[in-house]
């Protein structure tokens, strides 16, 4: 059960600096000291310590928990971020590099994670630092609401609040302040925030082996961020249990980690682990929020969700609330250009959902044009004709292209376009308006919709409202046999468009698309339309023989073999010729008809 | 081997809907419409169809893809995003409902990912919205180079280059263009962009068992964004191989799925699947980036890094690269609010690194200062003696107190406390600058640095630093009693900052902190300074003597029991007490042979 934990990296030993390379290609508002492997600082490529004229603001610790703290580096922000192995903290010397890279006159704020090797490192720094002349203030952040209080600070850990505090002396920085007052900003902010995390899987160091610490079904609570044991093992449950849960001991009044009241204002940080789909950091935002404002009384200002401090690959999130007022608001607020501070956070809050937009009314159109005439008009009676024939010479070959298709597809053509068929010849009698040629190719499609499942039931809704858009252009109520053309062609173009097959895929274009061929021919040539109609539908016949010839390219059929494929026509061209020829020959005879 | 997988999640069936709750939380810029769970559309909240006054663009498709698509909705990229179920194309209703919602006068794109599903879907959407009168053009994307060139586009599946369509088409949008030529844009996008992933695991559905398909130590190549397979199977190589490998897929001049020649500009995308840790997502892209330089000639413009567009939880990334101009970057660089694009990419590019800052020159000031003075001073003489009295009482205690410490800790205080102490007395005859106390105190940190590991080697070159930097505040070259209480308490204050513990931790604190109080309260009461000294060094030992008593709070000792600790003090802080008595006994006596 023990594997080499999977990752995509090469050397093991070189994930830092090659993080550092890329992140450094992405942003080019940043830069890295040539100090590899033991200085590994990025810094902002606009802020040299000779000239800088803001108070520089440092953070950083152990690698592993990417972006932080490098991807916080940016104006308004971080100034530099200090580097160390995963899990281990920077070198004295590193830290030390970065202080004299980005430091001025105006001095420099550390914001150090709780954990010995960072504050032993960092203070070190600072001190060595002071002694070279440098103005250094330190401030330590322990955010960690997992563990029962012990006397300072020793058992609260740093973890995913760090980040609110970088923020905030980083904007409290660029409005100008001293060093001073900085570090008093970060300072009372870093004793505004809880943290606590929750984890699905225990995180692998680079080159090592997952460890089977939590099995399936199980889950950690009150984790730090380096692969230690949370501080209870638990059966996993749904994330409103365990949000509640977590909610419930940031905010405990006994331990009292942070100051928060009921009608307090609050921010609220859901922080992705390394490997939390965002799906799943979006519905722990949105279940939290609720339960701040209904269960503890607080007013959520802002939200951010996102992956800001991770444990390399571990699945999971933490919380962390904050205490917010005007001030620490507007630093948050506060415009950086650190490039993975979540943006979209701020601003006025609108009602989170609006109705529906009402499709353009049906009743009043049904009452207007949605009825049988009373009166037929001599186009309205060739449509119903050639409507009725086309219907027709689909409803008797059901079993036809039932059998054909069950060679090369899944056998329901036949049934299917039977369904649609009817439905066609039941609603044309009761409602379609058929002296209005456009709104009655519109209800054919929605009859199409009603009764016809799969491919073809959308591709012919398709056809039929192509075709009826571009009818409906037209001023005049009398169709043409040229727009009828352009209407045909108008539907085939969105069927191959939104079906993806063009000619020679074997499928219904192979009966349409020789049919607008010959028509548009035709009736250029100065054929009389009934004419070009009927010679377009033996083109239309011709087609959909030949698909006998043709290796699918489309649909079901594209999984079977050319030799069954051979011995079959495409079921769907032949349903497709079959109603455009007695559609054609329908009209053939009305014109006839009309003329003897 | 097949587990339920694991997610923090609450019923399986409503992880979109409420996973766009959580996002409409987070964002204050989104809405939603009222259409649950039927219609799940996220809208821009500051773009009413009825008065829109920019062509709409919208996109979607399946769910499961976060942050994409709806992450993207917002001024200057995506006007709305239709929400399917997981990996299932949303129907044709909630495409419309969102259609109708964000559509004005100048009319609407919509971005269709190539799965037939979408396409179908989309595509009567499209015709139903031209039916009502709305303005529509569609463009589907099709950037897949996994799979061999198939006629038309069947086999080229929409991936993560789907985002940059997306930025392209808003940003045309935002600047005011027509409909057909905000399409045009887009369309143009669309055929210059290929892409490629890879994956180290497979997704699992809400509430569905992993698949165990992909074993230990092996990777998939070539895979769309919906759990399916890839097309090869590999054993997991360095990030470098997988990189090279698909590069030479995408820009393969035998496919020919991109049109992109040496010499051309491109931008490039490396996009995490979405349990990819930010780490190894820069990596990829530091790797990829040389390459397209070195190896194909192009020059990189822009570089995009991070999670856009997922496949649930797998663990991977695709490469996207998509040929650049001048139009396409500014399009790229313009503003855009949506949340989740990429920030931080645009901008000119200085060096990557720059030369590791010189510290202060040592050199120099050891030719300047750092040799022992020829002639000692008076105050040089009692600083020398207090010294070396101080050193030689921890070198006689070197056996007790390793023997205290075997009992509470790891038994090696007394060696480590040692090598300090000898090294300070060599170092000291070689150079220390006696006669300038502040250098020496800052010498004796060096020493200490050089020679003492652990935890007590950095706090006494901590206490070291601070001493110094206080001292050296100082105008005056001789220091008052005053001034080495200031100092001592500064070197004390840092200890306990960084060292994180305070009075009654069981530390050498529990040493120095009575003999600080005593010290300062002596001098106050106006005692001579070697008086003060002597008093306030018993308080030293009689606070060392009490850790007996005391249950350790911080190091190794806090895991021992109180029985065990009551035997012994604690030797740390015998060790302080021991050297702070000899050099004070050391100055009284320098003192009373001066004045003798």
């Amino acid at each position: 059960m023990a594997f080499q934990g999977k990752k995509l990296i090469n050397n093991p030993d070189d994930v830092v600096t090659e993080f550092i390379e890329g992140l450094v290609e992405t942003y080019p508002g940043l830069q890295y000291l040539d100090g590899f492997p033991e200085v590994k600082v990025v810094i902002r490529a606009d802020a040299s310590g000779a000239t800088y004229d803001k108070v520089a603001v440092i953070s950083g610790g152990g690698s592993g928990h990417e972006p932080a703290h490098a991807g916080f580096v940016g104006e308004g922000m971080l100034t530099a971020s200090i580097c160390g192995d995963v899990f281990a903290s920077p070198s004295v010397d590193s830290i030390l590099a970065g202080i004299r890279a980005v430091t001025g006159p105006m001095g420099c704020l550390l914001i150090v994670m709780n954990y010995t090797g960072d504050r032993l490192n960092f203070g070190l720094a600072a001190e060595q630092a002071r002694s070279e002349g440098y103005k250094i203030e330190t401030v330590i952040v322990g955010d960690d609401c997992a563990l029962p209080p012990l006397l300072g600070i020793a058992g609260r850990r740093g973890l995913a609040g760090t980040i609110f505090v970088n923020k905030i002396a980083g904007a409290a920085a660029a409005a100008g302040l001293s060093l001073a007052d900085v570090a008093a900003e970060a300072k009372r902010a870093s004793q505004m925030v809880g943290t606590m995390g929750v984890a699905l899987s225990v995180c692998t160091l680079p080159g090592q082996v997952t460890s089977d610490r939590l099995g399936p079904g199980k889950m950690e609570l009150g984790l730090g961020i380096h692969g230690e044991p949370g501080a209870a093992v638990a059966d996993l449950q749904s994330v409103d249990v365990v949000v509640s849960h977590v909610l419930k001991q940031i905010l405990s009044s006994e331990t009292n980690y942070v100051p928060i009241t009921r009608g307090n204002r609050v921010v609220l940080m859901i922080n992705g682990l390394g490997a939390t789909p965002v799906m799943e950091l979006m519905i722990a935002a949105g279940k939290t929020v609720p339960k701040l404002q209904l269960e503890f009384g607080l007013a959520v200002e802002r939200v951010y969700t996102g992956s800001f401090m991770t444990s390399l690959d571990m699945a999971g999130f933490s919380i962390s609330i904050m205490k917010a007022d005007q001030t620490l608001l507007q630093r948050l607020d506060a415009p950086t250009k650190a490039p993975h501070w979540p943006v979209g956070s701020a601003g006025n809050r609108p009602p989170a959902k609006i109705p529906v937009p009402l499709p353009p009314s049906r009743s009043t159109k049904s009452e207007e044009s949605l009825s049988r005439p009373l009166q037929l008009s001599e186009q309205g009676r060739i449509l119903e004709a050639a409507i009725e024939a086309a219907v027709n010479a689909v409803i008797v070959m059901r079993d036809s292209l039932n059998d054909w298709d069950s060679k090369v597809g899944d056998g329901d053509c036949g049934s299917t376009m039977y369904s649609g068929a009817t439905a066609i010849l039941d609603d044309m009698k009761k409602y379609y308006p058929l002296n209005d040629a456009a709104e009655t190719v519109n209800e054919i499609g929605s009859s199409v919709r009603r009764v016809m499942g799969g491919t073809s039931g959308v591709l012919y809704n398709i056809f039929s409202k192509a075709a009826y858009a571009r009818l409906k252009a037209n001023s005049d109520s009398t169709v043409t046999a040229k727009q009828w053309a352009e209407a045909f062609e108008a539907a085939i173009d969105a069927v191959s468009k939104y079906g993806g097959a063009s000619a020679g895929y074997r499928t219904l274009l192979d009966a349409l698309i020789p049919a607008l061929s010959v028509l548009k021919e035709r009736l250029t040539a100065g054929d009389d339309s009934s004419t070009a109609f009927v010679l377009s539908s033996e083109a239309a016949l011709a087609g959909a023989e030949s698909t006998k010839d043709m290796q699918a390219q489309a649909g079901r059929s594209s999984y079977v073999s050319a030799a069954i494929l051979a011995t079959v026509p495409d079921p769907g061209a032949m349903a497709a010729a079959a109603w455009y020829r007695a559609a054609a020959l329908a009209v053939k005879a009305k014109y006839e008809k009309a003329s003897s």
